[in-house]
């Protein structure tokens, strides 16, 4: 997406070698269209799949992902982070690892509203080392519902979380791919 | 908001006499129409205003602050929830108790993103004691921006909340009002 490549360049800064600061634009403050125009692109993107349901993880990924869901006429579904993780016989957890905040949290999906039936669109904002989207992985396949895919807005393709998904079988589509952010500067693929 | 009303009986259930549990269709999964029509809602509630921006805290509030900031052709801005207060500089940050996760949290906004120059309109979905709302209107007044007003999805009327919001002058509209949850019932304004 060039358009998203031009806001990038104007509007996102490199914090180190390994991190891309895009709060002006996806992180805190988000551009309404240019967000339904990624949503867009992503329906695009998925158009043969019987999608049923659009998922995400909070926070980040839930403007991008709404944007998809009403493209593609369908509900969004986000998964809740947890501070503690208490045993619920009505949901689905995973203990994840986040790579920028250095810390675990416990992402949770209801059982109630991810079944067999579902044909679901995993959409996110960022993909760097990728253990939050493998960690919701495994609660769609426990789910028995099927994966679409997941569609990403920024891949960090120097980054390993991507390929290992894309091993697993599964397409991933992202909207741009980064592949350094070396002395200050974005380099795309 | 007759829809939204509808939506509520028949998807929601009563937790107990002070909490209603919503995750069918605010807090974990969400119907896009029915959103993009708050949104509209919204959007004509405060049609006379000129709002430079939307802002919500994250996570629930962001899919009806995006609708309404498409409604309006403005930006979107979600306040953070933080961990750990570290101090810091270029953000606006206020301590905020949960009334439903009985825990403290610290939400922030970049300086960057609010200025006097900004008429802000605050979304926000549940209004019940206010604590988290009233935080994010003081980081609104100590940035300079004005104060469009506060718009609810649905304000639990017999909390605190949304009364002494108003009490301080504060345009409060709410998009359904609920009077009491006693007996496991939900009885409407």
């Amino acid at each position: 997406m060039e358009l998203l490549k031009e806001r990038i360049l104007r509007e996102a800064s490199v914090t180190n070698n390994d991190v891309l600061k895009l709060d002006a634009l996806l992180n805190h403050q988000v551009d309404p269209l240019l967000t339904m125009e990624m949503g867009k692109e992503f329906a695009r993107l998925y158009a043969e799949q019987p999608i049923t349901k659009v998922i995400t993880i909070e926070s980040s990924g839930i403007p991008v992902a709404f944007a998809t869901a009403i493209a593609l006429g369908v509900p969004l579904l986000f998964a809740r982070r947890k501070k503690t993780l208490i045993a619920d016989p009505d949901s689905y957890c995973e203990r994840v690892p986040s790579f920028t905040k250095g810390i675990v949290t416990d992402i949770m999906v209801s059982r109630q509203f991810l079944s067999p039936d579902d044909h679901v669109l995993f959409i996110d904002d960022i993909i760097a080392n990728g253990d939050a989207a493998r960690g919701l992985i495994k609660i769609i396949e426990r789910s028995g519902a099927a994966l679409a895919g997941l569609g990403v807005v920024i891949e960090k393709s120097f980054q390993a979380g991507a390929r290992t998904i894309r091993e697993q079988g599964i397409q991933v589509e992202s909207l741009v791919k980064i592949a350094s952010l070396e002395d200050g500067k974005i380099r795309f693929e």
